[in-house]
């Protein structure tokens, strides 16, 4: 199990490191989930909000409050259109942070959400969004319990904005943590990558593309509690800004290993190829909804696989690749034409507003 | 203790009531704290999200996790102008949930934030907001334990946006509500009304008033829980949006009860009285970031004002008024000028963003 002493270590090791944000300014590429999202949060709050219980970049903090054990996680909601083929805004943000509790390892239980509404703002979508907020969360057996409505004036928003906070029940000797992969662990994705990001993007009306696909927007609760009735589950994550890259990289760093992914592996609809294709961008770094990166000891590597697929939701779960010892902190691709390249965090901001 | 039943009883009353939202757009009145807010809760939010926990105009819900009774609550913080004289919207964020939790009667433990920053806002100003958070939290004795950070185009945010979400413990046996408030009891607020909502106005350089005036911003764990000694404590609720009246409302609605303040009983400094009377506004309407409203068994009143006058933040503690039968559900004021005024919920929005 963590301690607080690897955490401490850890912010002490950030300290060192010594991160700057250069600019002076906020951009784009501070919100995109990559380099500069990662200097940000390590530079500007791990400083003031010292504590070892804040994980900066995990999905959940583990806390204790009386004798129970439990997760909390927070994220806004700022996608731009409201609404997209497969969800909209409302039933995102419930996913969303229910599946941040879920692949912490954690039972969801009870979500709040702040709304930032623009002035103007119709309340019939409001309707839409709120119905399918209270649908998600039933879906995903969670109660909304806690609620705040702000309004902006004109001009000071984008229609509306969520934020969802979530607590979940964390089982007492349940341990995960993407620190703890080895060489040797297996690397499963829970599904085709790509799908919600490259909906939303289509949905914004600015390209000239079209393709038949939707958000793969989806409770992941079920299919991680499922696949922790498998042995030798280290982590889990669920890929969202960022896509599947950002969070190999993540492992990579955290547990100070290689990990080796084949290429060819990674489920990649073709709608969702074709499209990446036009725009020039790689689809493992494109935000899923409904989708999670898996680290599971190889031994065990084929029944996990096996348990996904059993869910809906994991119907195309598949091994991408393996964890290895060097170089450390690095994710490497192997390519369908028998080279191998490096896959690092993003370093701009090559997609617009997703989630 | 409000049972489950007593809960749904309420929403199911608000049911037949049927509120409906008569706007087809949102307006800054949904956002005021008063009579449209309450509507669009009611209307929309609580259909959708209808569940026998979600107390839709309460400072926490109240919740069981494992074995472990806690209150959550959720405020996003939308303030403008970002910095005011005595705090900014960073502290603002953390003692304005610390707030919700230690009025609900629990020990603030935990809380998560989410920025949602606008492109090219400063990170200097972001790094001033963010040490604020940290100190807040270090002087409220609670953890920032998980951050999110969004970023939004430019005109799509105003420089930046904070949600906190907080939990708390709550102990097995504490029961508060507003509801519980029965005639004889005696109304108090911890201190003079109005200072923060006023600062904020006249920080926004819109009137030509100057006044030595700093906000209120304050955490009151210390000062409720110290409150929580004297028996006899019904009820606490901070006065932020709609500010004490909006409060003395919701205590008579809820408990059917009547509320009535001896006007000249209230403290407000004259600075606030002077800015207000220039506004046309009722500084009783006015929003404070560190002043609550308690309702207190009238046979405790004295040793409640005594022990809240031993901590700085409640000084100027005070009983303004009394709860009594009739008429139900209505606040009146007893003036200066021997005459009784009813003061209802607020209809419009009178005020700028101040919270």
């Amino acid at each position: 199990m963590r301690t607080e002493d690897d955490v401490l270590e850890r912010i002490e090791r950030a300290r060192r490191r010594k991160p700057r944000v250069r600019e002076q300014r906020v951009t784009s590429a501070h919100g995109a989930g990559g380099k500069a999202t990662q200097t940000l949060v390590e530079a500007v709050f791990v400083e003031s909000f010292r504590n070892p219980l804040l994980e900066p970049l995990g999905d959940s903090a583990e806390l204790l409050l009386g004798d129970t054990r439990l997760a909390m996680t927070t994220d806004s909601f700022v996608v731009s259109p409201l609404f997209f083929p497969g969800g909209n805004i409302g039933d995102l943000a419930v996913n969303g942070t229910v599946n941040d509790l879920a692949v912490a390892g954690a039972t969801p239980a009870y979500l709040s959400c702040g709304f930032i509404l623009e002035e103007g703002f119709p309340i019939d979508d409001l309707r839409r969004i709120v119905r399918s907020m209270g649908e998600a969360a039933e879906a995903a057996g969670v109660s909304l319990v806690a609620g705040d409505t702000k309004v902006v004036g004109k001009g000071s928003g984008d229609g509306c904005y969520i934020n969802t906070t979530g607590v979940g029940l964390l089982p007492p000797d349940r341990s995960l943590g993407i620190h703890t992969a080895r060489p040797g662990d297996a690397v499963i994705v829970s599904g085709p990558v790509g799908d919600h990001g490259v909906t939303v993007m289509l949905a914004r009306g600015e390209l000239d593309i079209e393709a038949d696909l939707v958000s793969d927007t989806a409770c992941l609760a079920e299919p991680c509690a499922r696949l922790l009735t498998v042995p030798g589950v280290r982590a889990m994550r669920d890929a969202t800004r960022g896509g599947v890259a950002t969070v190999l990289n993540e492992i990579a760093r955290a547990a100070e290993v290689s990990v080796v992914v084949d290429e060819g592996a990674v489920p990649v609809r073709d709608e969702v190829r074709g499209a990446c294709e036009l725009l020039g961008i790689d689809p493992l770094y494109v935000a899923c909804e409904g989708r999670f990166v898996a680290v599971v000891d190889g031994a065990h590597a084929e029944q996990a696989v096996s348990v996904l697929r059993e869910h809906p939701v994991g119907a195309k779960a598949t091994v991408i690749g393996r964890v290895g010892s060097d170089p450390a902190g690095t994710v490497l691709l192997n390519t369908a034409f028998g080279g191998t390249r490096i896959a690092d965090l993003l370093v701009g901001d090559p997609l617009p507003r997703i989630c």
